[in-house]
């Protein structure tokens, strides 16, 4: 079977700590058929780039948005730095800040070394999420951009979005929200989170996380056309005039999973993977807290719990890829390839571990 | 057969336009096993991240560099990006400029607007290569990169890089090369280009161009280590730490694939490739320039050729895919996918075209 050589990919039995995923069947079948399509080049590749429209659109319909501007960039830390980009093009100061929660996602520093921006990282309120008052207090007539994150990587996280939104306005500033793994997620639960509940100007939202599309698929949206021609550069030797992504050429691969899959399970499947994931998270909560341990509350499917340095040694030790928060916590995302069977395998290897300890 | 519905991706039958190419069949299969991977995250995805290191290693043998630091790219515009935002990082100019041909690929107009650095294109001297006395007198204190193209995108030349590796030093910037599409070609030329012909410090080479590796597969590579840790920042809640990439949750498929096609072809069946390709476009050139038309003599197999804009204009319509330079010349770039029989077909067209004119 495997002419390759290579070897085996990683299996995801024992993968608890990603927010990638084993892509849905469709999803892999539409990203092997266009392997070899760039839709950084649609005049040459027309069927994929047709396909980028639709992702967007029905992106739109994700994340409450009518007529959406944007594309399928490569993932979630494009998408933020695109978001950081277009409002440090579209203002008029030189010395440009951008103000973010504590929580925000590591790209948000890649993104401001790249663009020679501050980044001001705020301090979360109790519950991990963002402080309006301390965003606010982090503005001044030199921001470009306040962020807030819409499912945070560390806890799960909603920040206050309408609030923030308030913050930007009254600095004169950009809204963006990053809801590169939370996208999929929060539109079946209560939540004020997107376009339509707020002045959002760009989002972050990435199928290839819990929309369950293949690598590399991630989304940038705008409310406004104008974002996207604020990075727009112009492509002598390409038919197609400007182009306004990150990146040249991009992967096909990424835009017809995330089409093929969209088509098949927005909205009923992606609500159906949510309560499943929201129901497990609940679950290994309880199970955690149960022996003991200080669990974080997850608010969506993601379980953050104080387990001993030496006990997430061994566990790794066991083959188990998990990962730690800032804090030093265990952190284990329930992402659609986790399943109840797995983590009560996890739970028997805690246990084991622990009575040895 | 298709459960996607989406549709037939783009057949290369008439694809004469593309730096892109359908990949060999080890590579395809390659990037098919390893799609639910992502070197973004090593620690979690170990098995793609030695592959990683590995293609590291053989584009070392592909560019001449001997340990070679660097990682697989999304492509050439995010390797042409990170070579300037490298040169700019490691500089203590607050105005930092970089001075490249005005051949140079249009990535560098985007890396100068996303990373605020001044871009001075230089004109070329008569054959369209780089003119190293021009683009000295552009350097000034301020010049922190010096670039030189081995492969342009439109005419396929090679810039005289030992002389910009002069140029580079005097002005105390650095030098980077970009060989994004020549440098699976390059090696079997008698061009200076390289890491070992010339003090380059930076170099994009890409896997997915004429390497025959699936997108998304580019290579970014540098001499010293240190380059690398410019480009470097902080990973909390993954366990490995740092990340040089601009982009975070990675393909692999891309490294995967690039990891099967070096192994299957370096050196011998790149040289065939090469050999091929070339021998196509001196005969396509020949067939064209006994048509009457002024050809652009090629140095790499890219042959570009001034046919009226209503022709050009009538081939597309009959669906061959091509493409012009900024001189309105049409451009054909002999990909692997491009052979005898299918430039026969398209000079078939050329002829009843013109003849209906």
């Amino acid at each position: 079977m495997d002419a390759t050589g290579l070897g085996e990919p990683q299996s995801f039995e024992r993968v608890l700590s990603s927010m990638c995923t084993e892509p849905h069947p469709l999803a892999r079948q539409a990203a092997e058929r266009f392997l070899a399509t760039n839709p950084g080049d649609p005049e040459t590749y027309r069927t994929v780039a047709e396909l980028e429209t639709e992702v967007v659109e029905r992106l739109g319909d994700v994340v409450g948005l009518d007529s959406p501007s944007g594309y399928v960039a490569t993932g979630g830390t494009e998408a933020n730095l695109q978001a950081v980009r277009a409002a440090r093009n579209l203002s008029d100061t030189d010395a440009p800040n951008v103000v973010a929660p504590a929580s925000a996602h590591f790209s948000f520093s890649k993104a401001a070394d790249v663009l020679d921006v501050e980044l001001r990282l705020v301090e979360l309120d109790e519950d991990f999420r963002a402080d309006p008052d301390a965003m606010r207090a982090a503005t001044d007539t030199d921001t470009v951009l306040v962020v807030g994150v819409a499912g945070t990587t560390e806890y799960g996280r909603v920040d206050p979005i309408p609030d923030l939104g308030e913050v930007a306005a009254d600095a004169g500033a950009r809204l963006h929200v990053d809801a590169a793994w939370g996208g999929f997620l929060l539109p079946f639960t209560e939540w004020e989170w997107n376009f339509a509940d707020a002045p959002v100007d760009t989002m972050t939202v990435d199928p290839h996380k819990h929309g369950m599309a293949a690598i590399p698929s991630g989304g940038f949206l705008a409310r406004e056309e104008a974002t996207l021609d604020a990075l727009t550069v112009g492509t002598p030797y390409l038919e197609s005039g400007t182009q306004a992504s990150l990146t040249g050429t991009r992967s096909g691969a990424g835009v017809a999973s995330a089409a093929a899959v969209l088509r098949e399970l927005w909205p009923e499947g992606y609500r159906s993977e949510y309560e499943r994931a929201s129901d497990l998270a609940a679950w290994f909560a309880a199970e955690l807290d149960g022996r003991g341990y200080d669990v974080v509350s997850p608010t969506l499917p993601l379980v953050s719990a104080d387990v001993p340095e030496a006990t997430f040694e061994a566990l790794r030790e066991r083959g188990w890829r998990i990962s730690r928060t800032a804090a030093d916590e265990l952190r284990v995302v329930c992402m659609p390839h986790v399943e109840e069977g797995m983590l009560r395998s996890f739970l028997a290897d805690l246990d084991d571990v622990e009575s040895k300890a």
